[in-house]
């Protein structure tokens, strides 16, 4: 069924199945985003970028299933950007909101390297790529 | 119902549910091991762990929907190791595949940095910690 429905989109658009959905639904990511102010080391970083991946993933999926799907499809792009302190972390993670994009904060539980709940990460996404972009244009890659 | 589960557990065994489920099942904990000869920037290793992260959660799920959820109701707790190079990184990826444990590799997609198809990081769990600790205890924290 889906197959046949794919078959007729192509025939349709003269475009390959993928293409198709790429051009109708724009393309996808996920946006993490990490605080560097708190000196955390590489393994921490990865782990609450982890934390936060998952979260706004299922959050996505809630959200708009089709897009979480896509996205996966597409290879499930990845930006990695940097937040200057919990301010600005917080702020991105507001506007997001707002905006009604599936985002999440992380809370560290503070077994190790920093005090529990601070605020370490926020994840956006995935959802469409511009739309991401509008809210997180201005932090630079991790 | 579940509810009732919970309360009729917690008075035959005088204790927090929680804690019921810790000590019937163990502490879970997910195991995201990344490749440290490649030379990847901060950025990258969180890109390519949370894709590792995503992916094994993914394959937990399909394995042992409790296990996954306990280990969310635990708090996700991640460890995050280093392998020396692709060897090191596939022992460990069969090791987990033969113990039946929920188990994925990341190929990068080759856009930043490194070699389309370039073995990144492996991802085992959530699944029972000491079973992921047997697999895992020779390899440094990243």
């Amino acid at each position: 069924m889906i197959k046949r429905a794919k078959n007729v989109l192509e025939r349709v658009f003269h475009r390959d199945f993928e293409q198709i959905i790429r051009e109708k639904m724009g393309e996808f990511k996920q946006a993490i985003i990490l605080r560097t102010d708190l000196g955390m080391g590489k393994g921490k970083l990865v782990a609450q970028g982890a934390h936060a991946s998952i979260h706004a993933f299922q959050r996505a999926v809630e959200k708009n299933k089709e897009f979480a799907y896509a996205w996966e499809e597409e290879g499930c792009r990845k930006i990695v950007l940097r937040a200057a302190g919990e301010k600005e972390l917080m702020v991105i993670y507001e506007k997001a909101k707002q905006n009604g994009l599936p985002v999440t904060y992380i809370r560290d539980a503070g077994e190790t390297q920093i005090p529990a709940g601070t605020l370490t990460a926020v994840g956006i996404g995935p959802w469409k790529a511009g739309e991401i972009d509008e809210i997180t244009r201005d932090l630079k890659l991790l």
